[in-house]
């Protein structure tokens, strides 16, 4: 790999407890590919060709029904793995990521995959915590559909994105990346209709403001207690 | 560890690729400890002292949500790791497991994950494997509640049922432990009504056959079909 400087990538969860040597040996495999806005990093049901990190940039990965209804699954922010269908022994990428912006992403070819972590076991192990996260991140989602009212889903949504990809400002915390109402309905297993309504009657009430491709949370404080069912 | 028939455990996947001196190793960690019928392995959000292998028996593993809702997570079947949140990097356990019938399971202390993976990290490779079918069944679940009619869902939740646990008899596929209508309700995020509803109209059509805590699959194909929204 020609020009990365290493120290982008030293820092990142995947790569934690590795000496920079074995660093080196890594990401000499790799190559680093610019991913223009609005086109897909790879396709669900695709054979897993890679295993990816990204660098710069934002994705939506999303699963497509059989007759043909989106879910939202994640969106992945600099520094996350993705499209590791590989290590966890799977040949096809079970969904489909979107870049949303333009994005830089490393890229291994999958067989590389068992080679690396022969060598590099802290790559399995760093792996499982990421894997770890999702499949708590999962199980949220499926407590908050099965249990909580479409209303508080949202909520909920809005606040995971904030943490994940929040940027401070002077009206509040606007999430770092261009995000429909459609996209929260996706997310949340509604529709685009009550979305709308939902953040309407949020933007009355000083909460949240959003736009084209935009959602501004100005009050995260009354989002939460929302959210939660606390007393405001 | 004293009695245990190492054969019983050497062809679980956890153990894969291990050679017999590695195993003796890892298992000389481990006691076999016995869970009666209706308690609980351990709690949700207790500290996570310990991860587990189900030699014998099944287990429920569910979620409650701060308003006291129930969400069956899983059933644990044989040969199955469970309570792995050490693996994940997280201090407590995020649900509760309940031994349905009379349960044998091999427990390490938490402690020794670390020590035991960095010695064998085909250890880490493994779990990712099992993490990776968790997080994959976890979208799927996430799709069907988001998309799908509620009858779809009980048809695809008793197949991956059938799937992971069932035992062929004269009559169809019986599910191999104790499961109620109420326990599909809270697999598929919606009421013990709906689901009796739904149970009655497809006895009535010969699909099933239901009892207390017990469900016989009689013809799989047909509720495949039903699944699947293919013409019967």
């Amino acid at each position: 790999m020609p020009s990365l400087d290493k120290s982008l990538v030293a820092g990142l969860p995947l790569f934690a407890g590795l000496p920079p040597d074995d660093l080196d040996h890594i990401l000499r495999e790799a190559q680093s590919i610019r991913y223009p806005k609005g086109t897909a990093v790879f396709q669900q049901d695709e054979e897993a060709h890679s295993f990816f990190v990204l660098l710069h940039g934002h994705l939506r990965v999303v699963k497509v029904t059989p007759d043909g209804q989106q879910v939202v699954v994640r969106f992945i922010t600099p520094g996350e793995m993705f499209g590791i269908a590989i290590a966890m022994g799977r040949p096809r990428y079970p969904a489909t990521a979107l870049a949303i912006v333009d994005s830089i992403a490393l890229v291994w070819p999958s067989a590389a995959w068992p080679r690396l972590v022969a060598k590099h076991p802290s790559l399995a192990v760093n792996t499982l915590q990421t894997v770890g996260n999702r499949l708590q991140d999962a199980h949220t989602r499926v407590v908050e559909i099965s249990t909580e009212q479409v209303e508080k889903r949202v909520a909920h949504a809005l606040l995971r994105l904030a943490h994940q990809a929040g940027r401070k400002g002077e009206d509040g915390v606007q999430i770092d990346f261009p995000i429909s109402r459609q996209d929260v309905a996706e997310m949340t297993g509604t529709t685009l209709h009550t979305v709308s309504r939902i953040l309407s009657s949020w933007e009355e009430r000083g909460l949240v403001e959003s736009g084209r491709q935009r959602i501004t949370i100005r009050d995260p404080h009354k989002l939460f207690l929302l959210a939660e069912d606390l007393p405001r």
